[in-house]
């Protein structure tokens, strides 16, 4: 049994990004966390500090804890401006204190794992969305984590995604392969 | 004479992306503002919602503030996980909202000045970092910046990137056009 | 009435590129050209010569007059080291004196053209597909082409690619759109 | 002692691509091949015909075996609509066959070597070349080659390239790092 958790970067409810991960995830068992709802501080680095990185009083525990616990990570960001949404950025830049954090090996952890990335944008992100799979390409790598695939949808207002026939038969192709994991 | 504003995202005092920005801009009068000297809270993405966007309680305007009174703006950021810091992006994230602003014409003022791109990273930031530059390339094309060049560094420890002497010999071509601006 | 036309850029018959150009067209009027019956002299760059560009014996005004006869362009090649075929790179290569050729205007009707590209390749097309999806798209605009869309598959040995399901149903979703044209 | 091979895709002589290909070797002891002095055919993809490739009547076991006898290749091209030219692209495509040569193990071979890129292009080179080094990337990591690093060049009319002057000072750098091999 794969456990899958749905990492949501949006920072709005029920929007473009979260209706295409509905329509990927139906009828599939899975964790959804809201990046939203949780207070991560920025990185701040401390690799080459002296005694390394300090505690940081924040939710950022709970939330890797989380990731530590499911098998398939779904990266679900709205493109904002070409890129995850700030609250995604802010949630992976904090990996570089998990990859030094001695309570566990994250890497070791990661390699074991499997990655999606599903992003939302409004100007046309089938083209311009490219950098942004690239950049998660190299982010997977680095950690180890298997790239499944990636899925673009597109659209502003909320609900304009359910109207990408493309995204939306891309989304079931990916709900068949999640339902066979 | 030209205002410039150096924008710079690392967490950290003195890294590499300082350093090379020191390079580059020795002898030349500009702003520093470091962002994580401000707070910024990440964008709710309220354009669709009645009424917009709501007044958000932070530094914010501040910072947008001083970016309306340059005509250069420096985009020096580290590259961490082969993006921009999280510190740049929640600030990036944030011209959704001044684009709605009613107070100034954030587009048109954007239009009147130009954008340079500074990143530093250690793994592989000559190709690592080139779907960086093809973001920055969008998000000025969508506001209309002009987009005068960039410049990659490598380093990882602090001093790293000044045994970067491809990195210096580019600085140093930068400082001469920044001087005749 | 719309008139398709499908330029092949394989060098093999019936592969993978093909055989998805086959799944999108079913039922769909469209001209075929292979690219490889064609023989096409490698550019000679003679922008900055006396006189311009000579004349080339060979059968690249027979296939521009055929792209000229066209409203939709559907360039259909492998993915060879990570670019467009050899075959396609010439046969593109030559639009340079095409642009120069005072017989007709060749940017004034690409400009009323629209252009769709398919690619299939063995390894992660999906991914390393992209820098070839991004250089159509600056090549499209070089030359005022509306970018309509782009279809990856993924296959090594010939009929691969009909196992690639995710593939197969975008290529429905791409036959109903050129159906509807 | 390094033995270090141009692999010049330009079609025309002493354009951007040479003169600053000049500049970087300028002093250094290096072979010089211009691929269009040779006649090499379009790869004919026959990786799952039973038998496998035949023979080609051409020059490209020369240019190959020239390629062999070097540590260090140059890749030299101008960027032709954002991509290498013909006629580096036929070359490349050609690898194929050299892949299941069983004269030579081709990837053996290669993986001892190390790669570098010159690419020179008119529309915004610097931005807009990216792709196709990406590309080079990729090529580069199938067969083992070590990526050493790149080279962008602005110019059209023969000549532009050596007022670009921050291409000169990389190109000298480069020289420097050629010395010292």
């Amino acid at each position: 049994m794969t456990n899958i958790l749905l990492i949501n970067g949006s920072s709005r409810e029920n929007g473009n990004t979260e209706q295409l991960a509905d329509v990927m995830l139906k009828g599939i068992s899975c964790t959804r966390m809201n990046l939203r709802d949780f207070f991560i501080q920025p990185i701040v680095d401390q690799r080459h500090v002296p005694g390394g990185f300090t505690a940081v009083a924040d939710d950022y525990d709970q939330v890797i804890e989380t990731v530590r616990q499911h098998d398939v990570l779904i990266f679900a960001t709205p493109i904002y401006w070409y890129g995850m949404s700030g609250h995604m950025k802010q949630f992976v830049d904090r990996w570089s204190q998990s990859l030094r954090d001695t309570r566990f090996s994250f890497k070791a952890e990661m390699e074991k794992k499997k990655a999606f990335v599903l992003i939302c944008g409004g100007d046309d992100p089938y083209v311009k969305g490219l950098p942004l799979i690239q950049q998660f390409q190299y982010i997977f790598q680095f950690v180890g984590l298997e790239y499944i695939g990636y899925l673009i949808g597109k659209g502003n207002a909320p609900g304009d995604v359910l109207r990408d026939e493309l995204a939306i038969r891309q989304a079931k192709y990916w709900n068949q392969f999640f339902q066979s994991l």
